[in-house]
């Protein structure tokens, strides 16, 4: 008799934004005159950079002919992508070699699928509030969780606690959902914490293309983490690939755990489950290191930026606590008057239309905040920061 | 400190393809006049469909505009899609509504974390020769596999045997290696030992376009399939996706195993590790079941199923037992005068110059066999078995 994986019953049914599509939709019904804008949503808006399609549009053609036809592509990835992501880690400081980096059809696949180089037996460490992949994917495989505090007596940048012994470490900066980002000596408190563990940092990277202030943008710009960290990364967020879907992973060669290397590992887990990523995808990957790409994916970011620091601005004029704005697409801020996360989306949905994440949905560090994001339009989020202070300051 | 997954020392480095690599290069450099032609690769050369194309670019163009721009894709796929492959479905007799239908970035992934859903405590049974992946994701895992026998006895088509218990079973028909299919007789006997057993089948249909005699195209075309069958199936031989990279998996509503729906665990699984598939690539997987996708697509299964029969035709006519050359892309065949797979490797790769894929690295049945694929030029085909006659009519 075929036996279903017992922990699939250990995961929460996560109702958060079926929740919220529930009340925005019963609202919407009720109140058809109101105009709601839509601030929840962590996925970008603005279309594909033109660099980027040129290249998609290319990689088709090339399918077309038999000369330049391509069939399986290799499981980590062509060199010229990977290559061109080395060359990017060069700009921030970050050593890593083309031959470290595997490209995958997402970041969320490889947070998921990574788990599998390790044993079930490890305590697993997560940061809340958390994106919910980093427990699920571990509940699945019947792993141990536990939970750093990130509260507002520390930024939201929760800190390793010596007393504490974990094995495998999800950190996530700049954080979904908090838009904290770690500095470069609390960064190194946690790379050393998992060297003098024997720990495995897992280091989501996801937003690292939102920095601007000298903040690292890899786990590798700090010493030692090569020897205890894999990052991974996307171009989702970097430069719109929510829809077109490539990451990238990076797992160093000097890795190693009982003396096996995790490369090795990953490589044989790609090559066994895996088989490479679109060839047209890749080359749009490439197009986005490009000096052309590059300006362009710039000039995306930096609407979304200015979103942000709209958003941000908003907090700072109404005295809220917050973190995120700058560094991140996230504004994560306490909800006045010390709403509950629910009380103050019913209160902005039914008050001012304006609909975001409440901070509950992310763990229990998130009880009375709240996420908005900056992925709206620019007239949506002018128009959404205008009816919130109007509100606010009734 | 973090644990390795200890079971993946478990699984057999498979140095077939790089011994392969390694002695046609060896002998390359040492007889550089001669022409060498490889027949042993199972990936597609013919460019991709047309309409395909166009409609990948269509999708890339699509990305470029605020309007018609794409962003995170729902875990299982587009409704167009999903409907496209259910009428597809219909065609060849079986039932699939769309809702049971996940669309993939490949059969591999796939049948690699389909394991996600299951307990570590299955036995899974695999026939012999086998495509690796079944073997490896399991032994991955830590389950025990066993092996049916698939022999020149049975025609390359192990059977259910009742004395032996089985919790998962992994069938590929039309089989990758062995070009065998399982007529409906035959898999109606594995669905009835599904049945009887509480097993799960995992139906790998990858090949099930080559299909042109009166043979089931599907699990799903067997009574009682549908409470204990999930197939999975790809665009990469159907259509040339190999590199482009799409495929689906069916988990129908009515499949449970201990009172849970595989359909929501598999849609857990997705939903918690994967992000979806690329827009560009879901507008040309629709693409392939429009008329003028279907007309081009047969025109290229065509080209190979020639191929395929060219090499039958030749195996007729030297007398030597095969399975495969029609309802496949494979010619499986027994090794003459008592060869070895490796010493007939060597003496086609020295006399004639041809590469092929010594059986014996598909398990202890395909020992003294041989596979020879589709996928050359015509005129690569008609050359190598010319030199084949020549050789053994000698």
């Amino acid at each position: 008799m075929a036996k279903i994986n017992p922990y699939f019953s250990d995961i929460k049914q996560n109702y958060l934004f079926a929740e919220i599509a529930k009340r925005v939709n019963t609202f919407a019904a009720e109140h058809p005159e109101k105009s709601i804008i839509k601030m929840g949503i962590g996925d970008v808006t603005l279309p594909l950079p033109a660099a980027t399609v040129e290249a998609l549009k290319k990689g088709a053609e090339d399918l077309s002919r038999k000369e330049t036809f391509k069939g399986y592509p290799d499981y980590e990835g062509y060199d010229f992508v990977r290559n061109a992501i080395s060359d990017y880690y060069k700009e921030f400081g970050a050593e890593v070699s083309a031959d470290e980096i595997f490209i995958s059809d997402g970041a969320k696949s490889d947070c998921g699928n990574i788990g599998d180089i390790f044993a079930q037996d490890n305590t697993v460490l997560v940061t809340d509030p958390v994106y919910p992949v980093y427990v699920d994917t571990n509940l699945m495989s019947g792993r141990k969780i536990i939970y750093a505090d990130s509260n507002e007596a520390n930024g939201f940048a929760a800190m390793p606690d010596d007393n504490i012994k974990a094995d495998i470490i999800y950190l996530c900066s700049p954080n979904n959902p908090t838009g904290s980002a770690y500095n470069k000596e609390q960064l190194k408190a946690w790379v050393d914490y998992a060297t003098e563990n024997d720990a495995v940092i897992i280091y989501d990277s996801a937003y690292e293309a939102f920095i601007t202030e000298d903040l690292p943008r890899s786990i590798y710009c700090i010493e030692g983490a090569k020897k205890c960290a894999i990052e991974i990364c996307s171009l989702s967020k970097t430069a719109g690939f929510t829809g077109t879907r490539c990451g990238y992973t990076v797992v160093p060669k000097e890795l190693e755990r009982e003396g096996v290397s995790l490369y090795k590992l990953w490589y044989r887990r790609q090559a066994t489950k895996f088989n490479g990523v679109s060839w047209p995808v890749q080359c749009a990957a490439a197009a986005v290191f490009t000096k052309e790409g590059r300006r362009q994916v710039e000039e995306n970011l930096n609407y979304y930026r200015e979103n942000a620091k709209i958003i941000a601005d908003t907090m700072d004029e109404l005295g809220i606590f917050y973190t995120g704005g700058k560094n991140s697409p996230y504004v994560w801020f306490k909800c006045p008057n010390k709403m509950s996360s629910w009380e103050f989306f019913d209160y902005m949905l039914e008050n001012i239309g304006v609909v975001g994440t409440p901070g509950e949905g992310f763990g229990k560090n998130g009880e009375g905040f709240f996420r908005l994001t900056a992925f709206s339009s620019r007239e949506n989020t002018v128009e959404a920061m205008r009816r919130l202070k109007e509100l606010l300051k009734k």
